[in-house]
């Protein structure tokens, strides 16, 4: 396949929330209370919630547009940031350019999954700020690209009978997904084993939506060495989905729930093999356990019935496609953090891709079919197929400026544009 | 390769320590005070050392004569084992009834790495007992068949410069490994990345000796659900090595110690190229770190000068024997675990190593040759060539009798026979 012919669906990027976006999805009472950013003595850009500083939306969470050099964990401000981080119609673009069709987009400030939201002391005023935010991304980010973005919830974590109305109430505006807790017993919450969070699931199960739980939020799970370096913090968090899919393979999850379907967002795919190796042996081989996975299915079978992973760069994994299963791989791109391959998304993964000798057909089921399935999506709703190519995206943008610039003079020219000015 | 042509060397197998084994091997001043084996008021044999019972040898530790539903946690009787277990001269004919040439044992009631001596009170005790196993080891499991076993010892790990001596020491005595901690933080000790340990690698280097660190050992590195089932103990250890080698490659050790040789034992090989992919990629999208791996090297490249890793099973793992490196991989047999494929070792790995489709010369690499090297130990010193095959040692053990036999049976018939009578 020519690389202008793919069709580029990511299931995994994030959205810098804009600094003004709650006061417009909120009733005027709250108006005052909402979530604000807050310029420091340093020029840092603050979010601010209950009088709390909660998070900056930088670092390395906006990397984007930057040379490599100017990485790192230090905050700074929304006027430094590449806008296709926080402006939709920017981030439109930046797709083209890069020429992915769809993207689904995980929160920053609110936390990959309302962490931000179930930190703060008044719940009441959280669930407010979190129902603004689900209204905005349907609203102000999707809403002018219903071909472009696959809507993704956030849910009160706290109140798993909110958590069920929230699911219903967005259910309703078409949201397909929620972002949830890998593993929530890491950060004090009943684990998914409980069967606490069972009611929230029925209702995923009932809407046809996926529950998507993202790399990071499992990261409390793991006791590292007080000297452990920087590298640690991003090559060990991907290394960790497995605990997650164990948890729900081995707990009752998803013998209980057999509708389920679980994205495992960032977390790669060349463990897949590994462990299904290791869970099927396991099964077979620790019969006195006594479990059972319905009807001669192995423990891999039922993995596959549920569960989508997907990958940014990950060669190994794609070479043993089949044994992680055809239908369970997909693709994402990650903007603007740094792990991801924009603005040339296409080359990276085409010549991945063709190293492992996929077939066209394998290679549209990667790219977007998959992701399109599992999350209940058309993309060609909206857009015809011809247009929906890497090509005809980036054809119609060659005016966009992909050039890294430092954060110096992206703050010069937003500046002067009036661009993430707090 | 036929099977019969096979030469095996597993560097991860299991001695269950015999009821007498310490008293022989102490000054006669601490006589009295050594681990004894005492049965309980419910028959199960236990360990009981400085007035603690420490551990009992069973339950899922030697479970290689029972059928599967016999398996489990419940402790037991020295009696109910197949005597392979614990008798050096039935383990050699268990070797030789499953074509396996040579072996390297870990330690049970002493922990896989010393651990029910560092927890004991009286660490001059513990330090004499230490002793007495490493002594015990060489001279009469060892001693008596240096053609059979690759000579493994332990360390008093409570205080490095004593770990230093008695690497000295066993040195002297053939030992051509120690067994260790694999993330030493997870049980409050300092990190690997400390430094503290930074003698023990030197000296470890200058014996030309090799640090095994086996899994489970960082068991306690990750916080489970409460509820999380017994599946999760025997399925997520081997899924954790990656921490240990991330903890080793981008903390200061291998870049301190160039000539240290590390062997993952029971870690798996299939987690390594999605592994190795990650860090490649990390090192060369995070350039900001300023990491080095010395000239024009990858993380990858440097794994592969320090690592050996060793599966039981792994047939994805083996498929991509090129992206783990041809050399970093050994066999093992797990003996007389519940993992263990034991009696049908040799048809089980030429199976996978065929699927895989390994050449002749490949095989010889991870059946053997690999591991010899690693640990520089000549497997045909003693035995020729033609007499070390899977066929040869097996036409002199037609009359070992593999059948799996319930405890109960094994009782009566080690009872009868004053085998493994406490």
């Amino acid at each position: 396949m020519r690389t202008d012919d793919m069709i580029l669906v990511s299931i995994d990027d994030h959205v810098i929330e804009p600094p003004d976006m709650y006061e417009r999805h909120v009733p005027a009472k709250w108006r005052d209370e909402v979530p604000k950013v807050v310029k420091n003595d340093a020029g840092v850009d603050q979010w601010v919630f209950q009088g709390q500083a909660t998070s900056t939306p930088f670092g390395m969470a906006a990397t984007v547009g930057w040379p490599r050099e100017e990485w790192g964990f230090e905050p700074g401000a929304f006027s430094e940031l590449r806008p296709g981080c926080f402006d939709v119609h920017q981030r439109v673009r930046d797709m083209d350019v890069n020429g992915v069709l769809a993207s689904m987009c995980f929160p920053t400030m609110a936390g990959f999954n309302a962490r931000t939201f179930n930190e703060a002391v008044d719940k009441e005023l959280s669930l407010v700020m979190l129902q603004a935010y689900n209204d905005w991304h349907i609203e102000e980010w999707c809403g002018p690209y219903p071909d472009r973005f696959i809507p993704l919830g956030i849910v009160p974590m706290w109140d798993v009978d909110l958590a069920v109305k929230e699911i219903d109430r967005i259910a309703k505006r078409g949201f397909r997904a929620i972002s949830f807790l890998e593993a929530p017993h890491a950060q004090g919450h009943p684990s998914f084993l409980s069967g606490h969070w069972d009611p929230m699931l029925q209702a995923l199960v009932d809407h046809d939506m996926v529950l998507c739980l993202h790399i990071g939020g499992a990261w409390d799970i793991v006791k590292l060495a007080p000297e452990a370096p920087v590298d640690h913090w991003i090559v060990v968090p991907s290394q960790l989905t497995m605990l997650t899919a164990q948890d729900l393979l081995f707990g009752p999850t998803l013998r209980r729930f057999p509708g389920l379907r679980v994205a495992l967002s960032e977390g790669g795919i060349g463990w897949i093999p590994f462990y299904l190796d290791r869970v099927d042996r396991h099964f077979q081989n620790q019969a006195w356990i006594g479990n059972s996975f319905g009807d001669g299915k192995l423990p891999s079978d039922v993995f596959r019935e549920h569960f989508l992973a997907c990958f940014i760069t990950d060669p190994s994994g794609l070479k043993l496609r089949d044994e992680i299963g055809l239908d369970v791989i997909a693709w994402e791109c990650d903007y603007p953090h740094t792990d991801t391959t924009w603005p040339e998304s296409p080359e990276f993964v085409a010549n991945e891709l063709a190293r492992s000798g996929c077939t066209d057909d394998e290679i549209h089921k990667i790219t977007w079919a998959n992701a399109s399935q599992f999350f209940r999506w058309d993309p060609f709703a909206h857009t015809p197929k011809e247009r929906a190519t890497v090509g005809a995206l980036r054809a119609r943008a060659t005016d966009v400026d992909t050039t890294r610039m430092s954060r110096e003079e992206w703050r010069k020219r937003n500046e002067a544009a009036g661009i993430g000015v707090v």
